[in-house]
């Protein structure tokens, strides 16, 4: 048996999320196919975490055990060979027998892109706001979701979790250009939360709900559950981004910047 | 009547190029269609020139007459309201009622993105080119393309032309991370030209043909244009973006940028 430690990128928009599932195209049912085909037979494969359809990946990470060992490079080659477009190999390296994608990942770090434009070019990438956003307002907001809370009301079906309560690491807000980024990252995250967490900023920074209401939201106390909530301000997948999954070992997280940038050309024209 | 000028943007990977057909879904009649339901009656709608089927615009120029007049403003927001996501409309202002975009534009400029590395992101707008790339012989060869020559050899049906003609005012090669951007800027262009052109300059990048022979196809001399040539080397739509297209009094171009520009976190791990 030979294990690879894979790091992927994937456009998720043709996709039902990351995870296999019998009836529907998903990116490692496609990765499984395109081991097989190059590397031969597969004994497991799983990924740092599922994303939900739709959602993109800057760097996934999966373990993948093959039945006899292949060259890297010469995998990785012929990966992408055979593999979609919009699925992307960016490294496979040997790794330890034990090496396990899920249970080894230290911290996962999501990107979501804001548009404040509308393009031609972005709607795959972007969640376009028409409102005006201040942005920091969106930024003071932000920094409020830092350090340990309950967030059982940013978590689809909390009654399936053990527990609701993250520690969030880093929660950065950046603006590039016509977008507005914003950064997260835990040491796992709840279903859905990323993209609840997102909904409710923008709502502040829309102007639409003081910063008052996610301190008090962020304390999981049901009273707030009645009513307008995070579930009906759930930001679309298609803004975000599963940036990096970090290992014992790895390179902190670099700057914030951009996934995909669109350049008009507005700016120069009359 | 009322006449505007119309800029837009739009991904040209679902149209069959910007010129209206009977029976099949182009940019122009998008545009005609929501204009008709947001406008009022057209009278006459016109491009500065025809985008093949996959070619991008981020500045296309187009003049519209409607039957009575209507807020720029207003019109411009309901048009973007009913347009499809992947056309935009930039600006919309009234225009002399003798504006015509093809024939009182002074210039067009073309941009073409060159990828060097597979992206799951970039497909649509890119030219992936995986055998490596000399950009130093790339530039060199394209200053061969400034002046005035013969682009026969360049164009697609040439016996349709009254001339073949044309005098290049820009011929630029840029790189930007994985990206190589090459813009051309002429008074017009022969049909294909562009593709043609570009994928001239990545056979010479990519050692396979000496720039003295492109030297030589720009004469125009039929003794060229045997065997292997222009029209077997011709770039694919999907990394072509009509850039800008300027009119007496436009601001000049300004610096080589890339339209959409995918940045990877390949650099950021192992």
């Amino acid at each position: 048996m030979a294990t690879y430690r894979l790091t992927l990128e994937y456009d998720g928009t043709r996709y039902h999320g990351w995870q296999e599932q019998q009836n529907a195209r998903t990116v490692a049912g496609e990765l499984r196919r395109a081991a097989e085909r190059t590397g031969g037979r597969v004994l497991d494969l799983g990924g740092s975490g599922r994303t939900d359809t739709g959602v993109h990946a800057l760097a996934q990470v999966a373990h993948l055990r093959l039945s006899r060992a292949i060259d890297p490079d010469r995998f990785l080659a012929r990966l992408n060979g055979v593999l979609p477009g919009d699925i992307h190999v960016l490294d496979a390296s040997p790794a330890p027998r034990t090496f396990h994608a899920r249970h080894d990942a230290r911290s996962r770090s999501y990107l979501y892109q804001i548009s404040r434009r509308r393009t031609a070019f972005g709607k795959r990438y972007v969640w376009w706001i028409k409102r005006p956003l201040d942005v920091g307002r969106i930024a003071a907001a932000a920094a409020l979701l830092a350090g340990r809370h309950d967030f059982a009301h940013f978590c689809e079906r909390p009654q399936e979790q053990s527990s609701t309560v993250v520690v969030v690491e880093e929660a950065r807000v950046a603006e590039s250009g016509d977008l507005v980024l914003v950064r997260l990252a835990a040491s796992h995250f709840l279903w859905r939360m990323v993209r609840r967490l997102v909904g409710t900023l923008v709502k502040i920074g829309a102007g639409e709900l003081e910063a008052a209401r996610l301190a008090r939201l962020l304390e999981g106390s049901p009273r707030e559950a009645a009513g307008d909530g995070p579930a009906q301000w759930t930001a679309p997948a298609s803004g975000l981004f599963l940036e990096r999954v970090r290992y014992a070992g790895d390179p902190p997280l670099g700057a914030l910047a951009p996934a995909v940038a669109i350049h008009s050309r507005s700016g120069g024209i009359r």
